[in-house]
């Protein structure tokens, strides 16, 4: 037996209906009890990801558990392999959209491993894209788990030949007969190579936090129990912990600049200016390269996305009006990001953002962003040093596959001097219309400059990648910020339509 | 001219560049004040219709006005026409899920008339059914007034001769060639018929509330400072009025029906019952037929929408879960209705609703749903009286809206006499893990039966409909209500599909 994963499930697994009905009414009111813990608890989401073999029964067993549990708190969502149409969003975005909030149970069937082990399996991608593909689920779980997510893996298994005999008895029965497809027998010509790719997954994305279950599918009977038993076994286990998991540490990009320059927003030349005349032409010429590119027909296999962030007072607002002036209405959308809705706090932080990304041949403008963890999060103790500690690698991977997908990610930092700030905030108090916009909020921010600028040399030295670089602008001349500003994107674009084929 | 709506637009409106700019910083600076009053009151959404003649400045006005007010709360979103497709989910849905909420300014392009429009210029649609769309828009724009939205609308108009120079001067330039298409052209030769078509369209969808102003195109600086003044005296109009504006009174369904009959739950026979045995088999067999007919290949074309009502403990929840049992976990989604999130509360009444809409081939079962509106709501006073005398006519249009596009809506309201309500209560207090099932509320509740009564009354009356149904059933033994509910879903499901020609 080579493929040592499965041994164990091959071997005769039965349960007889006179155990099977002695056992499964304590089962299913343990189970129902545990989701009302879970439900009135509210802490945590449970996703219960079901995989594996065709034919290994594991549509019954999720229909089992909906019968068991109370259907209203479940969510049961069914991922089928999207081998065919290129999607107008990242690949995860899919899955992002459809996770259970907390305080549910949602079952995922086929989850985000039909996609990878189809493709693989039909030799759509190679070795090296499945790895990257294991990569990325392995990035999103253990961020799902970071985030207090109780992920339950289960792989059902069925011996080559029990698969053969299960999807003759399927396609035998015209009620059943539907749910066999050409194929699932196509992987059960190929079960060898199907149990190699299997393996390989299963190896590398099982972890401590999220071990993979394999379950023996042939016997239904003893498959139900031993499904409902590893739940209600996690769930309890979950709920008995005070605290949430310790969270996988992440290691950090890269540990030479943990100690990172201080002074970087220091050594900005805050002299650079332009004259009246200068911006009016040259912004004028910004915004005409801008428009140009915007409905450049090679935009409609891209998307753009810029976060826009800064002290107070740096200008972000009027330079982000300087933009969406040379854009049609309908290609953008600006995002301005306050505090989050109460669905949003259900679920993990970058839920939100994710539900914001464009589709291609759009933009997506952010005032201020997902790096709003790093930076006011971090320095008001919003949220935990682990937290904002692990949050550079999300964000790191979060914009690589925005950027795998078509994206032009770029990030602005609108840096003004204490000195230019204050007679900013002096200003807006005296002018009637612009005195709402400053508030003790912002004289307290003020305040705290030295760790928010703390907070922006890790931000700047740990997520400006070549893919979705930072961009820091001397911002004291308002003039001169926007029309650096919009250059740089119209560059960004005009390179990535040019190296197009390099992707 | 025959067309007296359109006669006063056709005069020549110009302005010139010296006023214009004379009149633009008062403009923008009292629009972008007005939109933070909006912002900052948070009471209702304005949305602003922008629809009209092709090539009349329809996008260059949206661009303007995106320009000059913050474009960080501004939501744009362009409809197009849909003659291509049939929608998986009824044809409101799409405009229901891109609303504004409350503090936001929605520019709709094309909004909710761009597609009766098309559809009856290319005769897709007869007189008769134009109608019907006009009437659904009629509908749908009082339900938004009613519910506290500034409706704007506004009708962009050329001069047949106008329309034909700016057509060709966009064709021209290679950066506005990509605007004109080729259904633009079709219209303009036909423009007798298009003006023919909207003075019809204008006139029966003008109201007190939701009035048209028609924008004389041609002048790009006339048009735009008129539409600018127009959005800000309306704007500041709403703001002015410290009440709602007096809501569009909805005359009742029947109004013989306004004395409904009180007796009508004490009439049900709460006698019936059903043995251990009839039950098992009659269960059966209905789980059977259900399952049968979930899987049925005429499904595809339609969904099912079944909603649970009645008294607390009546069994709504153990008579779904019967009905889960026999549908696959990938066919149904279970929506329990308890109070909204704050992205709905910002959002109409049936907002939440929509949302939640299942795509043809699927189901949504809702455990209390709508129907909460003229039930709790309205005993508790959690809404005006205003707001669920009117909820009648809105739910029934909304149901209407569903059954037209396909779907089998049921309602049931599961009724136990008040003996058999206590001792379920009783009952509930004596089980450890049924006891947080019942809470003060639920005896509250009871206090107040008289008042659940009589709405209960009102709702059967008003809303049961020959397309959605309202099926009283007496539930003091549940096993009859769950075979009774299961067979009726069977049997409605059977007669739609026999039916389907009939639609």
């Amino acid at each position: 037996m080579v493929w040592s994963v499965f041994e164990a499930a091959e071997t005769k697994h039965t349960l007889s209906e006179e155990a099977y009905k002695q056992q499964v009414p304590t089962l299913r009111s343990r189970l129902l009890s545990l989701q009302q813990t879970v439900r009135a608890r509210g802490e945590f989401p449970v996703l219960i990801l079901v995989s594996g073999m065709d034919a290994a029964g594991k549509g019954e067993t999720i229909n089992l558990l909906n019968e068991w549990m109370d259907p209203r708190y479940m969510l049961t969502e069914a991922f089928g392999s999207e081998l065919d149409g290129s999607p107008r969003r990242p690949r995860m975005w899919r899955y992002w959209n459809r996770l259970p909030p907390r305080g549910h149970i949602g079952m995922l069937f086929g989850a985000w491993y039909t996609n990878p082990l189809s493709e693989r399996m039909s030799g759509l991608i190679d070795a090296g894209q499945f790895e990257q593909s294991i990569e990325q689920i392995q990035q999103f779980e253990g961020m799902l788990i970071a985030e207090g997510a109780l992920v339950i893996k289960l792989w059902f298994h069925l011996s080559r030949k029990d698969q053969r005999k299960r999807l003759q008895q399927l396609s035998k029965d015209p009620d059943t007969a539907w749910r066999v497809s050409d194929r699932d027998w196509q992987h059960c010509k190929q079960y060898d190579r199907y149990l190699d790719v299997a393996t390989t997954l299963l190896r590398k994305t099982g972890t401590e936090q999220g071990p993979w279950h394999v379950i023996p599918g042939a016997d239904s009977r003893y498959r139900s129990v031993v499904v409902a038993k590893q739940i209600a076994d996690k769930i309890e286990a979950r709920l008995n912990v005070s605290a949430p998991p310790t969270r996988r540490s992440i290691p950090l990009l890269d540990p030479a600049t943990e100690q990172c320059d201080r002074d970087i927003l220091d050594l900005l030349d805050y002299q650079q200016s332009l004259s009246a005349k200068q911006y009016k032409s040259a912004l004028a010429q910004a915004q005409s390269r801008i428009s140009r590119l915007s409905r450049d027909a090679r935009m409609h296999k891209h998307s753009l996305i810029l976060v826009f962030e800064g002290m107070d007072a740096a200008g972000k607002g009027s330079t982000i009006r300087r933009l969406t002036a040379a854009l049609d209405a309908r290609f953008y959308r600006v995002h301005a990001i306050s505090a989050p809705s109460d669905e949003e706090r259900a679920q993990p932080y970058l839920w939100r953002f994710w539900r914001r990304v464009p589709e291609q041949g759009s933009a997506a403008i952010f005032d201020r962003s997902w790096y709003g963890r790093v930076l006011v999060e971090r320095v008001e103790g919003f949220c935990t040093e682990s937290d904002w500690r692990r949050a550079y690698a999300e964000i790191n991977d979060f914009e690589q596959q925005l950027t795998d997908h078509g994206a032009v990610v770029l990030k602005f930092w609108l840096s003004v001097t204490l000195e230019e700030q204050l007679a900013r905030f002096r200003a807006r108090e005296q002018t009637p219309h612009k005195r709402h916009k400053i508030t003790d909020e912002d004289w307290r921010n003020r305040d705290r400059w030295p760790d928010y600028a703390d907070a922006v040399c890790d931000m700047v030295a740990k997520t400006s990648t070549a893919h979705a670089p930072w961009t820091l602008v001397p911002a004291n001349d308002k003039k001169y910020a926007r029309v650096t500003v919009l250059n740089k994107i119209a560059d960004a674009v005009e390179t990535r339509f040019q190296h197009r084929g390099a992707l």
